[in-house]
């Protein structure tokens, strides 16, 4: 089983580790947004068919994304979320 | 007697049952949107005739939606949910 | 005396008769909009003249409408109800 | 004096009398817009040169429009309501 | 000393007298906006080259304005105001 | 050191002291937007590259603007104001 | 490890040495937004491509930014913030 994001979506997968390694990215709360660390899992056709968008995010890529957007969904006992492309804030690479 | 959804709709027929295989999809609420599993029934004329859409979503798909979206509707007997294209989240393959 | 709705609009008829029936519809009340059940009576010359909207709705057919959108006219004694095209959810066939 | 409505304006003059004729129009409140019975007086340039705006309204015309929408203007005596093209629900025909 | 107005703006000067006359105009408050009756004194450019609005409205011609928007300015001791295209409402002709 | 506004924006330096002369501006408080009287100190590229607006204020002109938009900025001691051009009502000759 | 914006946005490092110098900058709060002054550290591919935008802002370019717009990272023991183009009010050369 697998997800294909609808419209102008991605699945991205949260990556909770990293984020307790000490050279790694440490994400305070903001007041505006709370950043996270996910991978990207998947991309919606609308993405891979916009000449701007397509070249900017590819699966597995670690990406910071806005928490409060996107929706919580478990698949066989993993959890991805659901979020829109505005909602990826950048690539870390 | 059947249901055609006019403009950018979709009418979905909810499944509940899976939701409780324990393999299964399980879908916490979460702050932005409480996701939910359904099947599509009917897609109407504009999402057949759009070319970005008519692709992503068929009838029988299973797909995720946004519970905070859509009218449900019970005709003879059994109930359907018409939802916008936009509130189907991702399809599961 | 008759009514033309003007702009995007349509001149519906609510059926409250079938909603009793036993095998016909029943229209729960939902969080979103509550859905009812009408007849259309005329359309107006914006979605006659619209390539992908007059061919979804005709007159005498019976849809699923919002409730909570329209203003409801009492003409002859005859009560009628005009609401815009996007209000209109679905036809029942 | 008269009225020369600006942009997509349309000058129209309320109708009371037959809002109490028995066989007219009788207009209940609703939750969404009070529906009101007035004659079109005068017509905006803007409306006149739309394609397809232009033939669905014209002076003297008897219409359906929202009361909560519009300005109230008297002149020499007379009171006569500025509304916009979108707030004319209706022809009465 | 002079004001030539910016973007969609036009420049008047409000006309408290006629408001006294008795076949004058008398403006109630009205629930959505109080109109106001002022004098045309300048046009911005854009209005100038707008095809559709420059034939609208004339330097010196006597206009229905809504109160609540515009901003008083008053220069070498005249009171103008500033309202946007949209907030003229009609000419008195 | 200068600042150079980016995208639809202005620079502009507040001009205390004409408001105190006796046949200068004096601008009320309005419910509206409370106007401001500044010099224009440096206009965007993109104010610059618009056929629309390049014409409408130039370095150096006198403007009347709203107080409640816009950002202080203090520079060498200097205090400055950035706007968007939306926000320069008119400019006085 | 570095950050690639996605979409309309600018990663950009907050510099607070220079707010204390007394030539420098200085940024009182406002009511509208309380601006910020920082570094330009990398560009989304959106903006490079963007004849309008591309031109005016580069990497290491000192910005003054809206404080109440942006997601704070912290990558390597170092803290970026990421913030849109229109949240960039001007640069300072």
């Amino acid at each position: 089983m697998n997800l294909k994001p609808i419209g102008d979506r991605v699945v991205i997968k949260k990556l909770e580790a990293e984020k307790k390694t000490q050279s790694g990215i440490v994400l305070p709360e903001s007041a505006q947004e709370a950043p996270q660390y996910a991978k990207v899992i998947s991309i919606s056709e609308d993405i891979e068919k916009d000449e701007k968008k397509k070249g900017q995010i590819s699966v597995d890529d670690k990406v910071i994304y806005s928490k409060y957007s996107g929706t919580e969904v478990k698949l066989d006992g993993v959890e991805y979320i659901i979020v829109k492309f505005q909602d990826i804030l950048a690539v870390v690479k």
